[in-house]
């Protein structure tokens, strides 16, 4: 068995880490962090735990986090970067699911974060944890940033056309649509769901933290810096993201359809849907899914991806799990099973 | 492996019995019928279900459902009554989702439900799926009438007091509150987002199908007719019920948490909250539990229970594969040890 | 014109005053506090106000609402008993919106909310601004203690029976639900849309401060302490309450219908609706209207009322303006002749 | 006092309709017609009228509409086709509500709609009712055809950016969100709260009817064809819709603040956001109004515009009434001054 350690276990993705590590076979939970909790079951707090989770909170301490296998961060940004390189160095195993490790330029990062990067020498080796890219690397890591919830649903998105160049890669649109718990559980006016209930609204339109992360993966794949227009919005619903991608062909494309199809065929978790169908958070919500639907319009040069994700799954806790998996040489999917929550 | 049918396969119930069985390690679905949609793919009507289920919707067939080990009705009130008889001849068990064979009076059946019933001969055979009542009559039973949604929560929340004769029979009321999904997938003005949406109703007031079924299960727990006040509520969410129960305790309770402890001690889907504790749907939902609170608010003589089940798994599907576990021998909650998906 | 203050304009009682005043022909918004907000435009809180409300949020200061003909505290408790003595000694009416002077027993008020009470000899002269009830008391008011949301619905549904002596006033059962805008527009976990969403929940079982209030009330009606028990609900929507109200008749009744026709034939802000009716809350969704239904289920002996309201408007705001229009002999729906928005 | 008519009176916008006519002061609702519902009360209907339209559902007749001043369709599409011209030849007024009229093209209408056009010969002479742009004509027009919901919010978006030419108009894109009211008060699979709700999807991303009427109007304002990518979504949420519009600057622009503005500095329903500000759905829920907010992302050379309406009211039924405000000399805003309802 694998032991497991979480640090930050009162968050949305620390609370879905323990939802799907329960249940993997191969996983024992042995620390669940928190420190306004310490002290306190865990299925107290969260009582859909009950009967699975038989742990206490306790405040953070290397030592216990040292005796586990892998540690995932489940914190807010700055919390891992504080702690990675001591259990690096204790033999831990660290996945990281805020932000800490997600850019591989520490300025670039202190600029979007407002912090100076507490071990920049350590971005280097930390590996993005996104396995539809970085399969092979993954396997070997010691450090993975796991990818954030946007960047996955939007890099998943656009890399079929980017990594055969097929799109202008200078004017490319990403119109982003989240479930409020993507925000978090922290106590936020913004959040309340007389304020967000029942509305519709972008933000961050000026720029948005994700930005530089994506930029940085589309530039992975197309081999050059991409111009994006990234334009995040707040939805009236818990779980979900759709990304709706727009790029102007730039080649004559014989079958956009086949194109993604040949990309996935091996991936587990994206799925492509039919021709002509269209990608709904529904169908993938609690599940660590990602579905894609390829169209264009009016036959013109625009092509328009539509990309779901749980932003919850594989927009994180999930994504991390797939991620440990592929660490400790265990089928990728192993306790990733599940269906999606219809309806 | 289990061979199971499912006639009615395009309901809320029919999916949800998809989702759980699709990764029972013990069934293997064989037929699935919808006459509407008779010739396509399952999952291209629900993608949530691609690569988990591998069948076609068939017209529902009587030939082909006897081929099978199990077949479960998610069909209208009024299907199954009318096919029973043939799959039972054949050797088929039935479990019922529908109300077809809940209650034992066929007259009173007919009073509420608008027709004759079909086949009166058969209500005596079948046995209510409530396990945490008639568990040893299900274990031998060829026939499983499923509870529904309603009773099934309001049962689980008074049986406690009433089989101890703690509270005035006389005078119960269930003020009952359900999300939308338990009215179906059928297109209805009423269940419309635009009507039900941000908005709260009392329905069926004077009288509601449910009524007659929780009085019967009352009075066979009682060992006498019971007065029942049930005021159903729709909910503007999608899955989940909430009964909130109010009884007059005749007795002098020493400890109504340790009643309840201890009735539902060995239950695997019953759950008591820990004392103080308030019942919350979400910590339910997708899950086949039920989870109980029990107040006694400025230590009057009414007491408040509250129930919350998942209408589509307690309530529904998720119950009527505990009863087929049950009935082949198998553990109790296989293909059920799935936690509530939170937030 | 009336000159009026809001102390308090950042909460949803006070921006739903600023919704009502800023269309109400007698009505001028001189002064709109906020300790947070001071300095700031209203209408940079709330883009919804553009155009309308031509103000800048300043800091509490007697003075400057000593100038205004009518304060209304929007506030949470605690507050206007600090500054109602001073207003009232120069000339100003108040009208609380919040709970200080709404229980007559200064005691009784300590103990639920935690609190020595700041001024008791004012609590004798407050009005209970119910103008159903105490429609005379404040035309000639100095001081109204506008009431909870809750104990406006509760009280509405069962004055006719309890007036009249019919039901068991020994065994009252009002089963109540809330949308979310009724905890406040507070950065709080339990009212973040993840939180509250897609759940249902009752809440403070044991005991809710506006159990006291309903009681006395009910108490005024039916001339003697009345048993009740009441357990409200968290709904998954923005706005609304519906009350259900249980109660056993003791005595023949003719015809309920006509008796709440009867009771309310002249109030314009409660509305009987026909026989056999259900209520919904978004019939009075943004207006100032209680629609009340009358049930009997079952030709039993419990009889079960059925009232909803905003508990924005009816429920805070509107009665407030409501209660100021007859305090300065305006008609009492002066700036309230709005329809509710359906959908 | 205006006799009003009104076609169609039992959908969301014939609803809504009558809620703004209900307390328009210059206006009597004469006639309200529904097939489905004759002889039926409007407030048996529709309790949140109650007290407010005293009549009775009639079954549509050319005689008893011809006695109306002005008669509104709020019918399905190929129904005020069939009886505007009678109307007309009567002196009544007509403003539609569906698109019979909208597109110049009788047979682009034909394709898109998926029937022969009834009356041709009316094409012509219908003003396209967005006073933002066709105030004159609608003042002395006798047929309005009023705009769609999705064409008002992009077009107000756009307008002041492509009739200065600004913006390169062959490759616009319009990434729009809408609440499911705008699918209309029919009973549909798609539009139920178990299916739309907690869930977010594209949908005729291939090809939408409002496509051919944004582009006929965008091409009036730029003065040639535009290229326009339109991707509607639907949104779970009621009321609302929130446009995202993307366009290329291909000027060196001082100041798009000023430049909207300027553009819409006299117009009383189109109010331009202060610079950095994000537009949202509740901000105008209820109201006639359409905010607008415009970025420049990252300084790039990508303009976006975010437009939010009511697509009940500035997006259908309280746009009709500010045509009819206008074809009958009255206010424009008469009747739709009201504060949109937030939370």
């Amino acid at each position: 068995m694998i032991r497991a350690g979480i640090v930050g276990g009162t968050g949305y993705t620390g609370v879905e880490l323990l939802r799907i590590l329960a249940l993997h076979q191969e996983v024992d939970v042995a620390v669940v962090t928190s420190r306004a909790d310490a002290g306190v079951r865990v299925d107290a707090v969260y009582p859909s735990l009950r009967g699975y989770v038989d742990a206490v909170f306790t405040a953070p301490d290397v030592e216990a986090l040292a005796a586990c296998d892998v540690v995932f961060f489940a914190t807010p940004n700055g919390t891992a970067m504080l702690m990675a390189e001591q259990l690096l160095a204790r033999g831990v195993k660290v996945i990281d699911l805020s932000a800490d490790f997600r850019l591989q330029d520490a300025k670039e990062w202190s600029q979007w974060y407002g912090m100076e990067h507490a071990c920049p020498d350590l971005i280097g080796e930390a590996v993005y944890g996104l396995p539809e890219v970085n399969r092979e690397g993954i396997k070997t890591a010691r450090l993975i940033a796991c990818p954030g919830c946007y960047p996955t649903s939007v890099q998943l998105g656009f890399l079929p056309l980017l990594e055969q160049g097929l799109i202008d890669a200078d004017h490319l649109i990403a119109d982003v649509k989240s479930g409020v718990s993507g925000a978090g559980r922290k106590a936020e006016l913004a959040t309340l769901m007389s304020e967000c209930g029942e509305s519709f609204k972008a933000y961050a339109v000026p720029g948005h933290r994700h930005l530089p992360e994506i930029r940085q993966g589309l530039h992975a794949a197309t081999g050059k810096p991409v111009g994006l227009t990234f334009v995040p919005h707040l939805t009236p619903m818990i779980r979900g993201i759709h990304a709706t991608l727009y790029g102007r062909l730039q080649a004559d494309v014989q079958d956009l359809q086949a194109l993604y199809e040949q990309r996935y065929r091996n991936e587990v978790f994206v799925d492509v849907l039919p021709n002509g169908a269209h990608a709904d958070t529904r169908s993938v919500r609690g599940s660590n899914r990602c579905q894609i639907a390829i169209h264009q319009p009016q036959g013109g040069n625009t092509v328009v991806v539509l990309s779901v994700i749980d932003n919850l799954v594989k927009g994180a806790s999930g994504q991390a799990v797939q991620n440990m998996n592929l660490m400790f040489g265990l089928e990728e999917d192993l306790g990733l099973r599940t269906v999606a929550l219809y309806p």
